[in-house]
C-alpha cells in the first residue's frame, strides 16, 4: 500500500520574445560558468530552470531561478503545465549534469513550466548571457525542453486567440500590416491579407487614428489603436457591470 | 550550494458539477473506509487526491486517483495550477492523516491541481460515495483545499468567457433563461435580464430554433441552439483556414 515517492521538483521558464521580425525563445548554455565541468564541453542549450528550494514556494522559485540564470526580473511568469513523466531523465548526459550540479542522487524530477511573452526592442539586462533562438528553429535541447517549448507555444497561441496580447507587442499606433505580422509570427503562418482585414474589421475595439505613416516608400498606411475600454465592454464581464 | 529537496508530489481533482439549479464541487470524506483510523472520527472533507506513484506520469495519476476514490472515469481532466507552498502541511491533523495513510515520513507535498466540469443530471457512478457541495457553501476542508477550489473556480470563470463551455451544460434546445442561469450559477451573480439578452444578441452563433416551450405556466419561451460551426468561424482560427 505504501508508495515510495520522492521525485524532486523543479521549475523551467519559457520566455518568448518578439522583436517585430520574429518570435524567439530564451535559452541558456548549461555548461557555461560551471568550473567543475570540462571547460571544453560543447554548448548544451536548455531552458532556464533549477530545483525548488526546501523552504520556497514554487512560484517564488520560478522568479528566483530566472533572475539567477539570466538577470531578467519583473517579468510576469505564468504556470502553464507540469511535465512529470518518469522518463524525463532517461538521457545519461542529462542525469550526469544534474547530479554533478546538485551533488545529489536523483532519480526523477517533476518540473513546473512557466511562460512569459516580452518585447525585445528594448535593451534587456540579460543581453550577452543568453541565447534567443527563433522559435521555429530551436536546436536539440537538454531533457524534454523541446517538448516544453512546443507546449508553451500552443499555450501562447491559445492566449493570442482569447486575450488582447498582440497589442502589448505593438507601439501605441500601429498599422494593420504590423498587427498581421504579430499574428503571422506567433502562429507561424502566412495569413491572407484580405481575409485578415475582413476579420479585423469586426473587432470594433480597434479604432482608426487620424494619422498615416510618414516617410515610407510605399503608399502610407493608416494608423490604428487598441481601445481597451471598448474591448473590456465586449467581454462577458460587461454583462455584470451594469 | 547543494539543495536538499525531496518534496512529495500529489494530484488533487476539482470536479465541478452543474445540475440546472446550482454549481457543485465533488468532495470525499478522508476518514471513510480507513479502518486504521478511529471509526468515531468525524467527517473530514477534502478533494479527491493522492500521491503520485514512482513510475507514473502525473496526468495518469490524476485519472487513476479520481477513479479509485470516486468511481468516476472518462472525465477530461485539465491541469490548472500547482500549489507548492512549503506551509501546506502546517495543520497537525493533516500531517498525521497523511503519514498514517502513506506510512511515510513526509515534510512537504507539492500538489498538481486538475479540474473538470460535468453535467449532473445523469446518474453518475460515484453516487453515494461522494459529497457534492454547493460551490458557494463549501465547508472548511483539509489542507489548502478551500484555496484550491477558489482558484479552480476563477479558472472556470475565465474558461466560461473564452470557450463555449456553457452549451455543454445545456440541452440541445435551450431558452435564453436557461443559458442565463448557467452564467449566473458559475459567476455567482444575478444578471440583468435585459443586458444579458442584449449581450447574447451579438453572439450570432446562437440561432433560433423554429419551436417554443410547451406546457409551461408562463408565456412559452423561444428555443435556441448553439451553432458550433459558426462559432468556430468567428474564432481567429478562421483567418487561417481560408
Amino acid at each position: 500500500m505504501a508508495v515510495k515517492i520522492n521525485p524532486h521538483v523543479s521549475v523551467d521558464c519559457v520566455i518568448f520574445g518578439f522583436n517585430d521580425m520574429s518570435l524567439k525563445v530564451l535559452l541558456i548554455d548549461r555548461n557555461q560558468g560551471l568550473p567543475l565541468l570540462r571547460q571544453t564541453a560543447p554548448k548544451s542549450l536548455k531552458l532556464p530552470g533549477r530545483l525548488v528550494y526546501d523552504d520556497e514556494d514554487v512560484d517564488t522559485a520560478a522568479v528566483r531561478v530566472l533572475k539567477e540564470l539570466t538577470g531578467l526580473e519583473n517579468i510576469y511568469l505564468q504556470q502553464f503545465n507540469v511535465f512529470g513523466s518518469p522518463d524525463r531523465l532517461n538521457k545519461k548526459e542529462d542525469l550526469e549534469w544534474l547530479q554533478s550540479l546538485t551533488k545529489m542522487k536523483i532519480n526523477r524530477v517533476v518540473t513546473i513550466a512557466y511562460y512569459s511573452l516580452i518585447k525585445l526592442n528594448q535593451s534587456l539586462p540579460c543581453d550577452g548571457k543568453v541565447i534567443w533562438a527563433n522559435v521555429m528553429k530551436v536546436p536539440k535541447l537538454a531533457f524534454d525542453h523541446n517538448e516544453i517549448i512546443k507546449r508553451g507555444l500552443l499555450n501562447l497561441r491559445r492566449e493570442l486567440k482569447n486575450e488582447p496580447i498582440a497589442f502589448e507587442l505593438l507601439p501605441k499606433k500601429f498599422t494593420i500590416r504590423q498587427l498581421q505580422s504579430v499574428y503571422e509570427n506567433i502562429l507561424d503562418k502566412k495569413l491572407d491579407n484580405r481575409n485578415f482585414r475582413k476579420g479585423i474589421a469586426k473587432w470594433d475595439y480597434i479604432t482608426q487614428v487620424n494619422e498615416k505613416e510618414k516617410n515610407v516608400a510605399h503608399k502610407p498606411a493608416q494608423y490604428f489603436k487598441f481601445d481597451k475600454r471598448k474591448y473590456i465592454k465586449q467581454q462577458i464581464d460587461y454583462l455584470l457591470d451594469k
